[in-house]
This record gives structure tokens, C-alpha cells and sequence, in this order.
């Protein structure tokens, strides 16, 4: 014997969130039937609507209601810089420290010629054609792996040809971080970055 | 600037499954809504449908589409033996082994005072008024950790006055444990309980 019909259908479904196996979907699933029907019907209603009004922003390919985003419509934005970053949780980490006041472009993944993944499957042509939209500085954001860095590579190449300057986000040592625990490629990356005081 | 609206209700609900936080819960989102609509569909009806039509049987407690499940209505079960568990997952990591073949009775939760958890609040007088339907033993399965030590004494001293065979799964060495590897008290346990060959 296993669980009713209604609860193996839920942990199969539930089994599709990311790094969802058997053991976590069964106690989401548990923790589901617990909760009062009200409550049920709030979840399973946002996640229809959350799938049915969100859409990418056609310019930057953020995250938005509607067919440009927040940020790309916002008249308060610096709009000569725009920053790079490999997806939109990046963006947000971003806007959460209310430091940067310009523009993206979220690519929606990173170069890994391993996994197939190529320049071409990146939303990659439509950053070269907003850099005539008098852009000054464009940052690359990605992160400091393999695939983060080859991305970046191949963007710098790429804007090379366009008149704008292209700079990369500083690697080292984070804010609180000891240096007798770092690792060898911080520890080189916060050296190779020195800046004379 | 932030997600937009649709996307932050929905990592809101999604913090309502067990030990899920902010990050998990937007990485879920951001799944979700990159899934296309027939899976989002099939998702959202399965919670509704899975809280709806789940219910807790009225002899045993545990999950069933009707009010007596499937293990308790069976004809196929051996009637005399009673298996006590904690929760309704532990049902089904017995049931997977197909070498019980008796009822049980799942007592959702386990006694500890130090949370306000006292006996009244468990399943338990229903295991009492079972003891007369010609049950011959009742095995406790609690899990050998305080509480579950706690709530299987409570019960020993409870169903000593009655009629009934009480007795408690073993403890020891796993199968496949290393004794080097192995922690105190389930070494303890396990001369405790060392059998005659």
C-alpha cells in the first residue's frame, strides 16, 4: 500500500520544482493536506497567475507584467549604463542593495559549450543593438565559474567593435571574509585587483 | 525594484512549505513560471485536488481517499497486530518493505512536553478502544529519540493493563554500518539487544 491516488499525483508534480526529490516532495505534500482550504486555494491560485502574468521584458528580459519592465519604463533609471547579469535572482540581489541606478540585460543562462549551450541560445544580439541607444558603459556581471567568465570573455570581444566601454564586476575577498580561509583563485583574483591607496 | 507582483504572492505561498526560505522559494518560482501552462495547470489542480480528496482514516489515522483507507479495509491484512508510527511517513517506509503485513496506527506526533506535546494531543485513545477488536500485539516504532523513547514508555506503561502484547522494533548497527562509524548509544543498543546464536 502507498499514499491515496490524490497525494502520489502531488508529490509526482511537486517532484518537478528544482532539486525536488521523493523525501522533500512527500513532506511538501504532507504539509499541503495539513493546511486549511483557504490556504490551498491561495498557493495553487498563484502559481497559475504568477505563470499566466509574468513575462519577460522584451528589452532587458527581466521579469515583468507587462511587455517592458519596471526598470526599462522607469524614468528614474541612469539609462547610459547597463549591467549584464546571468539571470534575473542576479538582478534582483542587485536592486536589493539600491546602489546601481542603471539599466540590465539578463542573458537567461551562460556560455557552456559542454553542456550545448552557445552564444547564440543567450539573449545576446539584443544587448549589441541597445548599445546604440546611447549607452556609455556597459558592466559585466556574471560570475566569477568557468562558464561565468567565458561569458564574459566572449562579451568583451563582442563589444570591443561598439563604441562603449565595457567593464567586469571587482573579485576578492568579500566584506567579513578571512583571508586564511579563502580560496587560491580569490586570494589570486583580490591580489591581481589591488588598488594603490 | 523587485519581482513583480504576480511572482512575489507566489514566493509568498511557496514559503509556506516546511523549511522553505526566500531563496528556495524564488528559485521554485522562477520554475514555475518558465514551465508552460499545461504543467503549471497540472500542478496547481494537484494541490487542490490532493487537500481536497485526502483524509485521515477514522480507525487508523492514516491518509485515505475514504473514511477508512485501504490498509484498515483490506481483508488481506493480518488483524492481531497493530504497528505503532509517528507519522504517516513512516507508514509508507514500512509498507515499501512488504514484510509487515498487520494494521497500524499512526499517532501524528510525539509526546515532548518541552513543546507543549502531551499525550491528550496524540492519537492515542483511539489505540486503546482498537485493543478489544482481538489484536494480539501492538509494536512500537517510535524512532529511538527522546521523544520517540518518551512516547513509546508512556505507551508500554498504558497498554500494560491491558490484554495485549506490547513490543518495540529493534535498535542497533544498521545493516551495512561500520562499528567505527557508529555512534555511541547505537552501539549501546545494540549489545543491549544482542540475540543467542
Amino acid at each position: 500500500m502507498s499514499y491515496p491516488k490524490s497525494m502520489l499525483t502531488l508529490i509526482e508534480q511537486l517532484k518537478k520544482l528544482p532539486s525536488v526529490g521523493e523525501k522533500t516532495a512527500e513532506r511538501y505534500a504532507m504539509s499541503i493536506i495539513d493546511m486549511d482550504i483557504e490556504d490551498v486555494t491561495l498557493m495553487s491560485n498563484s502559481i497559475i497567475e504568477a505563470q499566466k502574468n509574468t513575462q519577460r521584458c522584451s528589452i532587458c528580459n527581466n521579469l515583468s507584467e507587462s511587455n517592458i519592465c519596471d526598470i526599462c519604463s522607469s524614468d528614474k533609471r541612469d539609462r547610459k549604463t547597463i549591467c549584464v547579469v546571468e539571470q534575473v535572482t542576479d538582478l534582483i540581489a542587485m536592486e536589493k542593495t539600491e546602489e546601481y541606478h542603471g539599466l540590465y540585460h539578463v542573458l537567461d543562462g551562460l556560455i557552456a559549450p559542454s553542456k550545448g549551450v552557445l552564444p547564440d541560445d543567450l539573449n545576446i544580439d539584443n544587448l549589441v543593438s541597445r548599445i546604440d541607444e546611447g549607452v556609455a558603459e556597459i558592466i559585466i556581471a556574471t560570475n566569477l565559474t568557468i562558464e561565468g567568465e567565458t561569458t564574459a570573455l566572449y562579451l568583451i570581444n563582442l563589444l570591443e567593435k561598439h563604441d562603449v566601454d565595457v567593464s567586469r564586476i571587482a573579485h576578492g575577498l568579500p566584506v567579513g571574509g578571512h583571508l586564511d580561509y579563502a580560496d587560491d583563485l580569490t586570494i589570486i583574483k583580490a591580489i591581481e585587483g589591488r588598488r594603490k591607496v
